[in-house]
């Protein structure tokens, strides 16, 4: 029993304006040749489809393409649930119909314990909820947190589940880091959009949408797909791709997908760039430049977009070169320390009365809080 | 073998601003009443399912429901086409999960020509088409009209069908009237999208949607269902419903709704109105008024409203008391002498040369027009 797990379509989103269709279309084509080529079971996509609540003609069109190819040509069941960026109805309007050739959807927080078996496995969709949305089925005002909404509905499909036999849970939500949560820094004050792990321990599988890196948490039981391709340059780095679940042999793998095109964001010299001395990447990627030394630059676009028709954004650097900040030691500093260097850095003067107060009274309020 | 034709149900159009979802979910409720109290085989939705190429998530809602009912809970087969309000992938995105329950939609001139038979009757699934649809398809420059290019796909429909079995055209678009073209003085110079009857004959039934009078063309064979409720003001008077077509003993019928809210234009004084002197109508009824003695009136909406919630639209009607215009007898008068008068009339003097001279070229040009 091998399961394709993918997630994160977001179909008819644009990065930087730029119409992603066809790079959709070119990834969901090698999901379509993996699925001809291989052991598939079931394909479960774990929301978020499309990118939009009310999508476009084109982008419905393509959705409906690969779900065809995949349920309709290939025979594959699918399996799946709706994530925060889909629009119920666009997703399951037909569910009635998509039954017949086992093509599931859910949508709703009512049908999530509803048990659906295929094979010899037992799948739970549990769509993307709201709190309030909780908060109203249960009728229950404790339910204030994303955690509090999923204990609750978690429990109640535990309680109905079959231990004995293969339970896998389809979700959409933002799963707690188990480093962040034992031995870093927390960097925010916490999302409250997160939800522990241990919610999970009674499934055999979890697997999810929501966060576009398919490693966004290493278990072995829970799993983030990953999106199929790269939605903005701060996932430029991010592996994208799909993974495969065996339930029978107890493994998961991660499969990689080509982008049709790169997406490159590249630091560095205007000069350099436009004078081509700089190997930045193939001439068809997606770039976002931040570039220095542009001062002189006219119509600096064009120019980039001769050399990389597919430049998307241009940012200018400001010169750095004296800029020391990351060699001072701030663990060493008090905040009111920290905070006068950086008036020092950017104002080269200290900070006024009215700046220390104000200063003084967040940090306040800050520390009140998250206490 | 009894065929229930409906079309133009214009789902998620708003009256004056006014939603008619709920209006349009009480017509429909009597179609599917209808059906389970009656012997329908087939139901026929001749086009203009939806009201916008992209319709609302409650529009979507409202369509999937009934088409369920009818379909799914009801089983009987559906045969639809895309009309001109129509977005084609929200029409038939899902056809092919559909057609495992005979429910079978075109939006596809190519598909015109395929034979759907139920029961004893071939149909012909014919999408609202534009001109340079046709012109492309058929890679023909000599199709510039409607009538060139019904003219084609007909052709082509007749020469692939068996004319010894029953064959029912579905179609969206504008039949010629048959008094019109014969007996009566035309209004209009002819509108470039209407198609002759006698491309036609060689169907057993025609059954189209585009013109919301079910008796918008009174002919055998060849019928309008006409919209279930009334979509403006100037259809306040038209009867409203949907026709049964019994195949086997050839008969029509026309089977009237029950509008949820009256439709109403009400012409006559504010005065009398907001006095509650005269009975317009029921008090929940859709309202345009258009009303005299209005001078003094403030905040006459409101006003209005208190005695006629679902007051849409009001409009001020200049008094026209001694407006005898009507006892001139236009015939008699050259063009000169009728603009002479009109200008005399509302503004009391002669027309400066000017406006003669703007006058005469203007007709001219019409006339040169028009011959």
């Amino acid at each position: 029993m091998r399961i394709l797990h993918t997630a994160d379509w977001h179909i008819g989103k644009r990065l930087a304006g730029q119409s992603l269709l066809d790079d959709q279309a070119f990834a969901l084509d090698q999901i379509v040749s993996y699925i001809k080529n291989n052991s598939v079971d079931v394909v479960v996509i774990a929301g978020d489809i499309y990118d939009r609540v009310n999508p476009s003609q084109g982008a419905m069109n393509l959705v409906n393409t690969y779900l065809k190819r995949i349920n309709l040509d290939l025979k594959v069941p699918i399996v799946m649930i709706s994530g925060n960026h889909d629009g119920k109805v666009f997703l399951d309007g037909n569910s009635e119909w998509f039954k017949a050739t086992q093509l599931y959807v859910n949508t709703d927080l009512s049908k999530c314990y509803e048990k659906l078996t295929i094979g010899i496995t037992n799948f739970y969709l549990l769509p993307y909820i709201e709190v309030t949305e909780a908060r109203v089925f249960y009728k229950d005002k404790s339910i204030t947190t994303f955690e509090a909404a999923y204990e609750r509905i978690l429990e109640d499909i535990k309680n109905e589940m079959n231990h004995d036999e293969t339970n896998v849970l389809v979700g959409h939500l933002f799963v707690k880091h188990a480093k962040e949560s034992e031995s870093e820094e927390k960097m925010s004050v916490g999302l409250v959009e997160e939800v522990s792990q241990s919610l999970f321990t009674d499934f055999d599988y979890t697997l999810l949408g929501h966060l576009h890196h398919p490693f966004a948490i290493t278990h072995d039981t829970i799993h983030y797909s990953g999106s199929p391709l790269k939605y903005s340059f701060d996932e430029a780095k991010q592996p994208k791709g799909f993974k495969v679940i065996d339930i029978s042999a107890n493994t998961h793998e991660f499969i990689p997908l080509e982008g049709k095109h790169e997406v490159i964001e590249y630091h560095g010299s205007y000069k350099s760039v436009v004078e081509d001395k700089v190997d930045v990447g193939p001439r068809d990627a997606y770039y976002k430049f931040v570039l220095t030394d542009m001062e002189s630059a006219t119509e600096p676009m064009a120019t980039l977009k001769k050399l990389y028709p597919n430049t998307l954004v241009l940012s200018r650097q400001m010169d750095v070169a004296d800029y020391d900040m990351n060699t001072i030691d701030v663990s060493e500093q008090s905040d009111t320390e920290i905070f006068e260097s950086f008036i020092k850095k950017f104002k080269d003067r200290k900070p006024t009365e009215f700046e220390n107060e104000t200063f003084n009274q967040t940090m306040k309020e800050v520390i009140h809080e998250t206490n």
